[in-house]
């Protein structure tokens, strides 16, 4: 009698073997996914600030390891116990899970899942190992758990997100993590009303996704504030009515530009760059006794956010969120759906397409500010 | 044909005449109503610490001035156009205004009335002008249009909210600040769930105001943090299941201690002192992923608020609010009935009774920490 389990596959994938050097493409192990695990082969994956940041990241231990965490692909082969989810089955690997059945997960309030919880480290999978070898059989750490810049990966079963085969694959793998996370935040944190209006703070992916998923919710006025004058044209294609560089104000600031918009303030601000100051910028260009601020933004240095407590105290709320407040396997193939029948358009999203082989260059792209999402397509 | 059209009243107020000085019993004159204004017979008032830090406050312009904004009384007489209150209806005066018709009232997010805003000075009515004279005919500043010690004032009617004669005095007078605020904050801002954790941050008026308010909505835990070891038994009547005393912690914190009972943080947390570095407390006390702070506490130097951002990033969400975030004439009502049906148990609030020939004691009793709240009865 044969044995069907998996097996371990040879493949590609790109390879960090130390901070800020560039990938490798090399041949590498793929273990059999284990119990609750799924083996997926990656079709496509794109690049994140996550991945620079934790790419220059000099935790030594970190190395040599596989970054990538945004991506779609098909499942290859399931490990033990696992059920709803079969080979050939379209998937969006997810670096948060959800179980369905922790605290976490059956709080309508929040999605931080306590069965595998989401943690930035140790770099390794559920049980603490890897399942990632060189060609000297030497482990290679992961990133949360996701590690998309390969031809195969393995992933919890709690992170792998079942999607309609029929979404573009562009469109799901963007799905995995800056356009859900700006959509989601607009749409399941600010819960942003129709008629109402918004200010975001850069324009970059996620600031772009927030603008969608604003329009989506009805809002009639939505400030895009960014240093950069070209990204007013770019901002306006992802529904953004009106521009401010905060470098062209001369003696007004930001806030007093958003209050004279809005009539006193916007009804919502998200903060999409992690600059502490920009962060207070952004609450305080909310309307007095209602505004709401989304965090998004990961301040590099975990400084904090400082806020005026007397401008709290009239009404104001602040709130953050990981990928945009969303519950992944209830709510990324809603967006997917959203998304096939126009609601949402992120394809302007797309800037560039590489092979595997070229991935390096979607980080001078990324690097140099040139690209907004470059997609690495595994097959080239 | 008689003049109809309300007189100016001779009545006793308590009169403050310079920043820290005992009030003066005087006999002042009260101008009859405006248009938009009703004069209210004071049945009773209580002192709140807001009372305290306007008597403290060292801005010349604001004295001779009267103080007081937690009353209960009958209305007396109506100036022009104030339509659906009448003369001999019981009120309740509040420093917040509710028009039903501006964009702040139309707002179901939104308790801040932009007819008559709410601020702390000039000090005079809505016309700039005041309806106060002393005996040698002077003018006398009021405070938040309120200024309900003396035997008669006059609110603009936003401010006016009509209430059930059938409500006790005392009670009617609690719900014109601090029990509101802090039942309001549990019950509408934070929307605290049946079931959950909450964390009270100082155990005076409003955060016993609070307990009432978070233990009428079900929540099943309610953590009381007071440096006062005598506030554990007076919040074990208010609702308080648990008790913490942060001076006796040793080398835990009180963070610690609440994630501790909570399994990880409360699900909503409380800052009622007014102080910067509680208010951070407060919020690193909260669930991870869902937790709501509310800022509840005046920090007396304005200082900002800090949050370690990678911990709001978590999903946590941080508000403000005045007057509990309620609509004045919508909910102080609504309140007004809670307690008639024992929903609400706020009589123990109520430490002392006082007239008003002894409104300094009830400044002692405040000052000294030995009172919650005294009431101060006009006809006595
Ligand atoms: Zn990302
Ligand atoms: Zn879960
Ligand atoms: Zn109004
Ligand atoms: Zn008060």
């Amino acid at each position: 009698m044969e044995d069907q389990s998996p097996k371990p596959i040879r493949c590609k994938a790109a390879v960090c073997r130390g901070p800020g050097e560039p990938l490798t493409i090399e041949e590498i192990v793929v273990d059999p996914p284990k119990a609750y695990e799924v083996r997926v082969k990656i079709i496509c994956t794109s690049l994140c600030h996550t991945d620079i940041t934790f790419w220059r990241t000099e935790f030594a231990t970190a190395f040599p390891r596989i970054l990538g965490h945004e991506a779609y692909g098909v499942v290859e082969s399931v490990g033990e116990y696992v059920e709803g989810i079969a080979a050939g089955d379209a998937v969006v690997p997810t670096f948060m899970g959800q179980c369905d059945t922790c605290l976490g997960c059956a709080s309508e309030h929040n999605n931080l899942c306590t069965t595998v919880p989401f943690i930035f480290g140790p770099w390794m999978r559920r049980d603490g190992t890897t399942r990632f070898w060189d060609a000297q059989g030497n482990p290679l750490h992961d990133l949360v758990s996701v590690s998309s810049f390969s031809e195969y990966t393995v992933v919890d079963v709690t992170q792998a997100v079942k999607i309609d085969p029929a979404v573009p694959p562009k469109i799901a793998c963007l799905l995995g993590c800056g356009a859900s996370t700006g959509v989601g935040a607009a749409w399941k944190v600010a819960k942003v009303e129709p008629g109402s209006s918004v200010a975001i703070f850069g324009l970059g992916s996620v600031g772009l996704a927030v603008a969608q998923g604003a329009k989506m919710c009805g809002a009639s006025m939505i400030i895009g504030v960014d240093m950069n004058p070209a990204k007013e044209e770019v901002g306006k294609s992802f529904g953004v009515t009106h521009f401010i560089n905060p470098s062209q104000l001369g003696n007004s600031s930001v806030t007093e530009e958003i209050a004279k918009l809005t009539g006193g303030g916007a009804d919502y601000s998200f903060e999409c760059i992690g600059v502490s100051s920009v962060m207070t910028d952004a609450f305080t260009s909310t309307k007095p006794g209602k505004g709401k601020t989304v965090i998004l933004g990961v301040e590099k240095h975990n400084g904090p956010v400082s806020l005026p407590s007397l401008d709290l105290l009239s009404g104001k709320c602040v709130m953050g969120c990981y990928f945009g407040g969303l519950k992944p396997k209830t709510d990324v193939p809603i967006l997917a759906q959203k998304c096939m029948n126009k609601e949402l358009e992120l394809d302007g999203l797309v800037t560039h397409e590489v092979g595997l082989q070229e991935i390096n260059k979607a980080f001078d792209l990324l690097l140099q500010g040139k690209s907004l999402r470059c997609i690495i397509w595994m097959d080239k």
